[in-house]
């Protein structure tokens, strides 16, 4: 049952970001969290060089601000969908989850193509109010990545 | 268990229409339905010119008759994929669900490809046969999709 | 629940080929199964020439041996997606047990693209140490595959 738990959990997250309700994406998280965007590339070389890293909910909620602000050009649509989940029980109240993932981005010019593939690496706590994410790492293999204006995946 | 129940449902509406069984799509309807594909552009101009449209189930037992018929050429092959559902209880015997989808295409030359990526958007009524569909509307964002025999979504 | 359960078992199934945990492939299988790849033109024209056959675990743990020591280039990553599981109870201890899927591929390279899509065709049977693969049959409709080197699916 945990993992019909966690995989609602999955996709609710994923929809917020699909569905264009970025404002509601922090609230995944707890408040002393980690997010991050990396290659496989550096990750395999242990080269900490980031597409994206948010320190605490107050970089994630700050980064939804800059994506708003910033929204000179029209933002494409992604698709998310998830497969392979993996779930390794830490604690009671913690799990490590890991699942694959493909990003299908919908161009503004309606352009439909595989923008990002790789794996999730998460650890969730349970909180009073539910599952939350205390660090999540999306590790990706595909090198032709936007790298101008990075949106969450 | 109201999400497995309805991931199932989906599941079952999908295959139907991967697995070449389209004399079962109308199965899935109530017989005072609709059916639409509508393009996202469309949906938020509110310009109601649908790719396809079926009001009630005989229209939509008449598109499968039409397509068996107009097949003078070799069908594509869909294969959907499902994520981000979504679900909101009406009153106790219908429920809301939205869900992401991609179609992978595969042409009659054997060339596969995102064919179109959107969102479901449905009502579901409980029935003495178990969940149908009342409305279903395929809202796509891909622009580049074949007009000239739409196919089920 | 026997959805959910062998939904979990194709998702563990994938894991193994996407995360390159090959040697644990063998695993999923009984001691006399079959496995087999073959393309969707030859299924249909009852034509069995597979793109890859092992019959009996050994050759299945041959087949990783060989890939692990043909390692002359980089492996490509895969990232399998399942939708449409459709069940058929065989006796009480088999299943047969179909899914569509689409394999996201990227290249060494870094680009990511559709490289597979097509209809697992497995039988099931519950072992002591649960459910394991009696046969399993990936029918690919996608005509542009690398044949050089088989990859499991």
């Amino acid at each position: 049952m945990l993992r019909v738990e966690l995989s609602a959990f999955l996709d609710d997250y994923i929809s917020v970001i699909d569905n264009n309700q970025l404002e509601l994406w922090s609230s995944f998280f707890v408040d002393d969290c980690l997010y991050e965007i990396i290659s496989k590339e550096n990750e395999d070389a242990s080269m900490p060089a980031p597409l994206m890293r948010c320190e605490g909910i107050a970089m994630i909620r700050d980064r939804v601000v800059s994506l708003r602000n910033a929204n000179i050009y029209e933002f494409p649509i992604y698709r998310h969908f998830i497969s392979g989940l993996a779930l390794k029980r830490g604690d009671a109240d913690s799990v490590d989850l890991t699942a694959s993932y493909v990003v299908i981005n919908t161009s503004p010019a309606g352009f439909s193509s595989v923008y990002q593939a790789g794996r999730y690496y998460d650890r969730l706590v349970q909180t009073e109010g539910g599952w939350r994410i205390k660090s999540k790492r999306a590790v990706y293999e595909t090198l032709k990545v936007q790298t101008l204006l990075a949106f969450p995946i």
